[in-house]
């Protein structure tokens, strides 16, 4: 297990004796707790789309996952906080029983958030209590689901916060989330080009090596064939992206997938998810009007040409990438590539999760976790794309370069921007 | 103008020298605030379905009204509380701009509850200081658009509670708006007969006469030739509604209108909306599963046999109607019954409101207002069925014989029940 | 019974000694197949949307009509010419057993063409059969079945020509149904006024009087109470139609029912339904860009300004009547102009159905036929609107001044039209 | 160019002195006809749903690629049939403009059937003029090109017949295609065990070699490094698969990728898609009603539990080979199993397209084809899946080992089936 999930909080003084795994349990625990800060109560109950969940309902699920999977099964004596809530904050595990609808988690108003927050105390109370009594310590696998369950919360993690951000875009005052931004690594000139880092092909281990922690579709590690390659060593940036809507990108049919030129023209695409016209009314007066801006996290600001670009889908990443005259990568290619080239691949993580070409297939030889848990990831592996990474959303630690994130390839309310790569040309 | 409104809030001391009308704004003004009480700041935000609104949003839509016809036009120097809740809190006058769309009023978790009452607050103070100062003497018209407001605003506290019972509805958890079911008016013994109230036909005058408030679609006032018909004492009862139930009456194509018996197959209709089946898991054990429940304000009951049946559309009770070998009345036949029969026509208003066999449809000569406020009415007339007399949900004084309230023939989420007629035997 | 439904038709000398009836059958039938004349088996099959059905479908449907309701329950030793058209077939009589799903009728290309006209063949000669053996003479209610399936027939003579319109109309090559657009009585002049027709109200006697044919919707003939009214001598023209299209009638929601508003906004709603412009690519070159066209079924063709306009839903009647200060006459004001002014009210049939300002609710004591068969009209008789009148495309003697049609508010595929009416102005 | 793509149809006398690529044209697009023999005008025009295409519609779209590709930019002086058909006919080409609706196809009643007919005639004379000149012989692009056209023609009647069969299975009478069901390979005795043949993995070349055609999907021929692997010598059959459905595999939710289990609930799959129950009424009387029955080409009959099951969707594949224990094969180790095994891996072709475990997505170093013909195969690359082999309804000699066919995972009209896969035990 990886030492330490999470060192952003600070420990309670009546803490300092639990063992690792219940400090990194507190840790992520209250992470959760802490991302919930800045929301009031309505704000946690808003479902914006059927994707999407409230913050309550992240809040309530975390705690649920604990409960189903280590607590009932392994805590003698424990009592469910509310024998209700199984059906209510199962998100789809059909082993588990049927299940609140997924489009209808908006309307929970009750459990309040408060109720919640009291239940997420009960079965923190007794995940200490389990742990304190050395549980963990004669039984490596409950020890497993324990570090599955946080790693399971800080995937919430992230999602609470693509989550709400697409509530509040879909709220005509386009309320901030936050006073300030999250920073993100700015180039350090406008027209810093792209260096290309090279790789010679051949065969590759790719997946999990089996230390630490990672996801079963992370497993099990295999070789694969490269052919050579070069990627870039940075995201593609808003001001590049600009230059795309302005050559006419979304006008050209040429550039796109079918599936993504349909969406184009269905849904009236014109530029990435959450960017505005300056005169568009929700900004207010006083923009200019010529100027792209950007709704994030910190509310709507001016579109930074530096930063990188996200909130696209497989389809937007891919026009652009034609566009460019590149392509993007495979997951393996951005795997071997992070092996290769080690902190010379900028932007690996913390700013945006990064599209690959690769559809999100089972390895070879996988193996979906025996139980209920097997659920975690085995059965959407189809139709889903795998972007690579980790973005200003994902919670520090979480990621790795193995790690598998996948979505539909229409997604567009997370962090997901793109690396170009292409074909070695003196091969 | 009508005396007072509403007299079941106590006035506030400071309120002793108010005008009349201050003091009928003040209690209904109140009254809302009253049924948003027992809410929390959660349930006042969801918005179940897209026909339903969330209680926030009535609360501020009933200031916006009173803010966008009176204040605005008629008081001096007044500031609006922000200028972007026009857009927001527009229902649907086209004429006073874009709006948000209705569908997703549920995502406004801003502007959060506590800012909402903060806006009714800042409407009330100008509102008084406006009636204070003497203007709704000097300007009839102006004084008759504060009482529309008031009547506007009863409207919607009627469909704050229908609202929100529909999505209390939709959570499994079932929870109830207030601790005790407002009583209904019970039948005295359990299979009293309904008695049948003659009218000979001959002219009728129907419409509001010009006394005292009323809405223009209830005008102008004038004769109808009515055929000789009977109609039913008193509403149809639960109890015999599970009768029709019993019989068939879901299963059975020929008592339905075509669109009907559509929705009855499509929806999986089997008993009026909030009905449940004694073994239904939301309603926990030891219940009897042979036994009928209903879902209301006090949350979920046995059925009451002798209560009147609510929750029904038009083509339930047509249904019923055309089982029990009967029909509804028109809108005509109830308005000439009730000022026929007077209190022997029982249960008029109070339990359910009744739907008739009358579209829709503008009186002859019907006018619109002029101005905005004239979408209030007549731009929905058509596609909708008329209902009368007034439910358990009407404030106490809103309704009156001529009222016309309307609904299309699916709704099933108000407090609409039935009351019998049919041809006169002996003409 | 009506001495003579069609006169259009020459008897087959064989036919000479048939009795009236038989003659009429004769001929009603004889014109379907003359009106699918045009039609290859290909047009025969198609169908354009849910509420349109194919050519074939009628034909047949018609045919089954006879087949359950007269030769299976009263002709001796009748043998159904296929027992699964039943299920083909029936159109919505749950009396009658399940159907073919009503969007699915366009996927039937078998039974072929060929086969549907052997179908009818083998109905028309039992049918010819039993009216030789003179059943009708002893039996007055068979001899109402057939009057109604001749009457029913006709009903689907109007549909299949405005269906395969429709078709047409969803084909980019504009096909025409003949060569020649049937005539319409053109206005003398290009501004020939509207002529008012005064009304003085009072009470007034509507609906069927018994003598003839009549469908059971226009019983029973009962006393109205009208208030004074005018109506317009001639129908609104495509010249006064495009007038309101030039002076923004399709972008000002004033002017408009609000569910009509919201469909001229959802379906880009600019002009009827098959108005085109003159740079249409569908038109081919060498039109007048300027000028509209419309699409009949002699072609597409310029708007003949003096002709009168069709292919309106009533949202844009009542549009049009907001528009010129006017309004829709009442079904029971069309009928009693009718009766008063007889052909002073010009274009009352022949041209287009006219909307009224009346939603299609039963009559006072409207009892629906016994049996299956009473499903014809009744169980409609909710969110519909009553047009008046008859349409270029309705058989010859086939409408009279009480005939009440029916269509949903949003109907744009038939010859719909309207007249204006107004309040009298000197009561 | 492969010698002969066709050898089924006789050669006219006329024909005789033609070149290969002229005789091979000549056979290929005879053979369409021949497909659309059995069917008439009626059936020929019929969609029966948004992803299927009338047979006229395939018959004149697969002349329409030589009109647009191949006549049209290369042929002097050629003249368009009909310049209105570009329009009707092109089906998903951006770069030529714009098209008619894909699920509209099914309303062009016009152009008729002959006049399709017409339009064959008139591109097949071109083309043998053009290819008489000599100006293949000169121009290798262009005989590509033709090629290409041919191969196209090819894929559209394997889907003029999945898309028939599709059409006919909605009509209530189960038409036969043809008399007789084409013959499948059967398992010589009932339980003839699968024998799995072995693979030792390792790096494999996969992707066309380019000798003969191929399609640029298949390119380029590339190394892939292989896990040792077992794969079955024969399909599953449908008696197997009825074992699966009898243990409850529709009932399962464990053995269901996510997205199929939701479309099994959602539509309620219980079989195949052509399945019936032997007491359904669409197969009329005299059936067992305890026996499954299989629509297909030769009309409905009882399943053969020895022929290979077809009209699976992937999920349902998936789901059956995971309840055997087993899983999919990738589609590299379907190709290397191929060439390593030849006539070993029995059913290769001629009986069913073998869903994949593999995601649709680009060979390294893909590159589309340049012009408006590189729309052909790679804007689809997302969101579907490879199938291999052949099926019944696959033209003889079209497959090819490295052939990769794609359909979205839900898609069940095709004639799919399975073979399955295992890991290596040994390794």
């Amino acid at each position: 297990m990886t030492a330490s999930l999470l060192d952003n909080h600070p420990l309670p003084v009546a803490a300092r004796e639990r063992s690792p795994l219940a400090r990194d349990y507190a840790r992520v625990r209250g992470h959760s707790l802490a991302l919930a800060g800045p929301l009031s109560a309505e704000d946690q109950c808003v479902q914006s789309m059927p994707d999407a969940s409230p913050t309550k309902w992240h809040l309530a699920h975390t705690s649920w996952f604990f409960e189903a999977f280590v607590l009932q099964p392994h805590a003698p004596g424990y009592r469910a906080f509310d024998p209700r809530f199984g059906h209510l904050f199962n998100s789809y595990y059909e082993a588990l029983g049927p299940r609140h609808e997924r489009p209808r988690r908006g309307l929970l108003t009750r459990p309040s958030q408060t109720e919640v927050l009291a239940y997420r105390r009960h079965v923190d109370d007794a995940m200490h209590t389990l742990m304190a009594a050395g549980a963990m310590e004669s039984q490596p696998a409950l020890q497993t689901l324990v570090v599955l369950g946080l790693q399971h919360e800080q995937q919430h993690q992230e999602l609470l916060l693509t989550d709400i951000l697409h509530a509040f875009w879909c709220n005509p005052l386009l309320p901030a989330y936050e006073a300030v931004e999250p920073p993100m690594l700015r180039l350090a000139q406008p027209r810093e080009p792209i260096r290309w880092l090279a790789h010679a092909g051949g065969i590759e281990h790719v997946g999990h090596d089996g230390e630490g922690f990672a996801f079963d579709n992370e497993t099990p590690r295999h070789a694969v064939l490269l052919q050579p390659f070069e990627i870039a060593d940075r995201l593609v940036t808003c001001g590049e992206y600009a230059a795309f809507i302005a050559d006419g990108g979304y006008r050209r049919a040429s550039l796109w997938l079918s599936d993504g030129w349909a969406l184009v023209q269905q849904q009236g695409w014109q530029a990435p998810a959450y960017w505005l016209q300056g005169d568009d009314p929700r900004l207010g007066p006083g923009r200019d009007a010529a100027m792209w801006h950007v709704f994030g996290l910190g509310g709507a600001h001016p579109m930074d040409p530096l930063t990188p670009v996200t909130q696209l889908s497989l389809y937007e990443a891919a026009a652009y990438a034609e566009w460019a005259g590149a392509r993007l990568p495979t997951e393996f290619e951005w795997e071997a590539a992070s092996r290769a080239h080690g902190t010379r691949l900028r932007q690996q993580t913390g700013h945006a999760w990064q599209w690959t070409r690769s559809s999100y297939d089972p390895y070879p030889g996988f193996r979906a976790l025996p139980g209920a848990v097997g659920e975690y990831n085995g059965k959407f592996m189809v139709g889903q794309v795998v972007l690579r990474g980790g973005s200003l959303a994902t919670p520090e630690g979480h990621a790795r370069p193995t790690y598998r994130n996948f979505f539909p390839p229409a997604a567009r309310w997370q962090f997901s921007g793109l690396r170009l790569a292409r074909d070695s040309t003196s091969c």
